[in-house]
């Protein structure tokens, strides 16, 4: 049975007809209107509600809603089905700003030391000149091609797509007979011997260039951020830099949101849309900087969380999240452009690099290579600080690894004034002890429009230190100042009013922020603590400890260690890595010898279930505090706290 | 501008709006209505002739045209435009008879002595037994499927395509971590060496009785007509054979028009798609037989000229009838159903055999397989007699080919009364020398529709030795017989009245067919003729004369060597062998060792092109004679003449 439910979103009513037992959230989208469901659709965020005017629905979970609320006629889109007619008001929705966006400083790419131009890298462009063909030599277009490619260039049993084929015979007549190809150049282990198979992705009428650039682009798929670097293959150079939040947002914000939906009816295809839209549109605005075109771009490494991978690829990723935990695939085949739906040349190769489980994925491989744990000396500590936690122990010896989900929040997500480090975020708070006023630095300067991560570090640390938060995360309403106050969310502290911020509403940290951003810290922090404590090294033996992650490179150690977020070594021991995961995908992009060096990575290094251990859990619920329950790990925080009590 | 074209066909009339210039045939394809172009559309062969009854046309050509017919208004639908309003007369269209048609006896198929079940074939169904994932091992599932098929059955290194990754975690959990696999093992040879790459087909739950069947198919792509087998590969036994006339055939009857057509605007889709439509419904037919699933069909061995196989893989083709006649591709890649567009299962392999050059195709390497002229000790001669005739002469040590367009009169095609060998064909005549009456068998008996190749040559023979015919293929209306009368095209010789015919219409032999059917068999015998020459091999020497193409099992020798196609050699010297090219096909679906010696055989041939060489059209123009102007060369013909004289 069809009912007619009227939406009213921004003043103007929208009608669908839909049948009897329809989602709330379907009937929208009919409608076009996109209800964000940063839980996946489980009920459990409670940020679908909707408010029903009129009308008969059923509600089949009411967990996030009030009585009143109820009362209200309000309902959860992503568990309310349609009844009868219906006249819903939605409310405005919480945006994702989906502006283009870049990291503060373009990071310096430097070129790999044994890159060679032209001679060593997975991706080559050639010269050929063929003999053109005549009745003495009948040979077809395509065994000429292959002749020119062994004998000018000793290249083997090189093969070629059905599409190259069509072409082929014009492009050889259209440059009379002078061509250049752009192959792929992929190492293949075969009875532990390293064999190469070499593909042919495109041709061109006649000798273009060898110095002009040739396109390849590195990729970075975070639940939170997608990260893109276009790099120009013939120099090794990276010429441009380009961020977005995952387009899969909207529908969960953290692995097990995203495997939920997936899930669902049409969710899995609709996530895999997703985040081809946003590598799609990242690809475009790349290629914009430089004047290139996204079908000129032939060959794209990709690395993300092993959840992240299966969505791209449309493969069911709900074992990942249920026990043994496994993935459908660690290592996907190479793949084409074409196969895979992103808008380079429909031949380019798509390498997915490989993960190793379900929760240490192609991100972390790539990470250890570019932060170069798997040949060090010493025990190294790696950090990855993201929605999800890994770390890696290990050196040139042994490689162990686990895992955690830290959720988004130092990304911005799931904090009320959070945002990415773009233009208008406040990245580092300074907070007087006296007066309990702020001071804050805004990258780009202007005024602030919310805050990012290592400007949520910097606050949180800041208002333990001065006490405006106490070690539980409670903000001390005993304050004399207007700055602390109690707000809808229990209590808060106002980093700026108002009329000094871009939005003109005050910009808050409050009692809800500080527990997503507890959460976070002590999931990562459990995660090295248990690894370390498996193998059995003591943390303070190991030398260097590496972070990577998004926002990694612009972390204050000293505030990170206040906080509890990293643990409290000496300084000179850290290393701020920025994104390894992106910079691991550009090694694997050009110089076939790191992209095996990946492989023997995710071989190599031993995953620990965190799940199956109950000392997980304690050491997290150990670390739930400012900076832990147990000060004698943090001694460089008990001083400053020490220093504080003495200038009072 | 837009034009109103009203045409009239079966009495029906259609009314469509076109621009200025819209060919005819193009307008009338708009109005529903399929105008036969044998010639490609070249304006060649004239039988696209509309009748304008009224509006504004124009002809670029009227070479098939008479003034009168160009006073009652007809024209080429091939060669006019629109130029304004008009009406056009559409007059029935010759119908090419699409029935389902099967050889009148299913040949005899031997499986190769040397297979084994279940041990040397190319594709395989095995059962693979895994250990279910536990938190102790989280291996992945592809990880852990390769190692099954490692550890269980020794396969190293086996690819798997994305479509089955993505379905791949549901069917091992629904087989409980039983699975039946289907594999494809392809040999490929890198540097000399011959090495083994192994590609997953497909994957079913549970463990499926090893003895039940396993679908794949052999196709012989002629350009008249198609013909699939259906085998099962486990018992390697051949379980259904169909054969339908090639689509493409209203698009030209040779593979020069069909060349053209294909090169024109849209032309080489539209081919493409004509060939899939035959080949996917000849599938069905076979698979309703044995109550199988196209679906299930698992790989696919194609066989066919090289044009054909273009054709069929949608690549251009032009280059094979323009000096100096190369292909692009004589090998072409190992394929999917998917990208070839076969309705097979999706993941089936598509393995297009390789050819020698543009006119010695995969039919013919395929035919030298089956034939075993590759492993002769003894010079043997192959000649395929089809619409193209390709000749073979060699052994084990050498071998050579050349090729000539015979045109499809052998097929039934280009004849007025000629039809393919099924139900209702006349396949033998027998004439009385005193009254010129004949007599005739029909395929099943019953009346006559037409007359089919090995008709064809019975009557022609017959009319030539009784006197009927003379040397060079007049009618001769001196004979006082009804049957020999002046017809539309000249002299005719009526095989059957109309009240014996199936149709009511008299079954005639016409002067047009008598110079088709000559211009067939010279081109057959010239190539061969000058093929011998060429390597100095006189053809008396020739141990063995082995004849293949779709009607070459039910040739009569005596006839065939009477009107001057095969030479005139001991008969005990022929062997007719069918269709060798489905039977190679066969083979090579089975039987990876008997695949890797027709590529052998590709590469073995030595090519010797004819258009190159004035020899070929001498020989040519002296054998467009009844039996050859060159007596001497048919001593056996001569003296039957002679015979037939005495008995006057």
């Amino acid at each position: 049975m069809q009912h007619t439910v009227t939406f009213t979103f921004d003043d103007k009513p929208t009608t669908v007809a839909v049948p009897t037992n329809t989602l709330l959230a379907d009937a929208a989208r009919l409608a076009g209107i996109d209800i964000g469901q940063p839980c996946g659709g489980q009920g459990r965020c409670g940020r679908c509600a909707l408010q029903v005017t009129e009308g008969s629905v059923r509600r089949r979970s009411t967990l996030r809603l009030s009585d009143s609320d109820i009362l209200e006629g309000y309902a959860l889109a992503c568990q309310t089905v349609v009844e009868g007619n219906a006249t819903i008001y939605v409310p405005p929705q919480e945006k994702i700003e989906r502006r283009l966006t870049t990291d503060r400083v373009v990071a310096e790419v430097t070129v790999p030391a044994d890159y060679e131009y032209l001679q060593d890298q997975i991706v080559r462009r050639i010269h050929l000149q063929l003999v053109p063909p005549s009745l003495e030599d009948q040979t077809d277009d395509w065994s000429r091609l292959q002749t020119a490619l062994r004998l000018q260039h000793r290249y083997e049993n090189v093969t070629c797509s059905l599409s190259l084929l069509q072409g082929m015979g014009e492009i050889l007549r259209e440059g009379d007979w002078n061509v250049t190809a752009v192959i792929d150049i992929a190492s293949v282990v075969k009875s532990g011997e390293t064999d190469q198979s070499v593909r042919l992705i495109d041709l061109q009428p006649g000798l273009v260039d060898e110095f002009s650039p040739l396109w390849g682009t590195a990729i970075d798929i975070g639940t939170t951020t997608v990260t893109l670097w276009l790099v120009d293959l013939v120099s090794g150079q990276v010429r441009a830099q380009v961020a977005e939040y995952n387009g899969q947002i909207a529908r969960g914000e953290d692995v097990i949101s995203r495997i939920i939906y997936a899930s669902k009816n049409g969710g899995g295809p609709e996530l895999r849309q997703r985040v081809l839209d946003t590598i799609n549109s990242l690809l475009e605005t790349a290629c914009k900087r430089v004047k290139a075109k996204p079908g000129n771009v032939v060959k794209a490494a990709i690395a993300g969380n092993s959840t992240m991978m299966h969505l791209l690829l449309g493969i069911p990723a709900a074992s990942i999240r249920l026990s043994p935990f496994t993935t459908a695939v660690n290592h996907p085949p190479v793949m084409t452009a074409r196969e895979v739906g992103l808008n380079t040349h429909p031949e380019a190769t798509v390498d997915c690099l490989p993960g190793v489980a379900s929760y240490v994925g192609a991100d972390i491989t790539a990470g250890v290579l570019s932060s170069g744990v798997d040949v060090a000396e010493d025990v190294t500590l790696f950090l990855d600080v993201g929605t999800n936690g890994e770390t890696v122990l290990g050196n040139r010896d042994w490689l162990v690894t686990c895992a955690c989900s830290a959720g988004p929040a130092f990304e911005g997500a799931g904090v009320v004034n959070g945002m990415r480090a773009t233009q208008g975020a406040i990245e580092e708070v300074w907070i007087n002890s006296a007066t309990c006023e702020p001071t804050y630095r805004v990258i780009g300067g202007g005024k602030p429009k919310g805050i990012c991560g290592s400007g949520l570090i910097s606050l949180l640390s800041e208002a333990f230190i001065t006490g405006v938060l106490d070690k539980a995360g409670n903000v001390n309403l005993s304050i004399n100042s207007l700055r602390v106050r109690e707000g809808a969310h229990g209590g808060e502290y106002v980093v700026a009013w108002g009329n000094e911020s871009a939005s003109g509403d005050d910009i808050v940290l409050t009692r809800v922020d500080v527990d997503n951003l507890l959460r976070a810290k002590a999931a990562i922090y459990a995660g090295f603590t248990v690894l370390a404590d498996t193998v059995g090294i003591p943390l303070e033996s190991v030398s260097k400890v590496l972070v990577g992650g998004s926002f990694g490179k612009y972390i204050n150690v000293e505030k990170a260690v206040q906080i509890g977020l990293l643990p409290d070594v000496p300084w000179e021991h850290f290393d701020f890595l920025g994104n390894t995961s992106v910079r691991g995908a550009y090694y694997a992009l050009l110089d076939w010898r790191k992209r095996e060096q990946i492989t023997e990575i995710a071989r190599r290094m031993t995953y620990i279930e965190l799940s199956a251990d109950n000392s997980f859990y304690e050491a997290f619920t150990s670390a739930l505090f400012l900076p832990h329950t147990d000060m004698s790990k943090f001694p460089s925080v008990a001083e400053a706290l020490e220093n504080k009590q003495v200038d009072k």
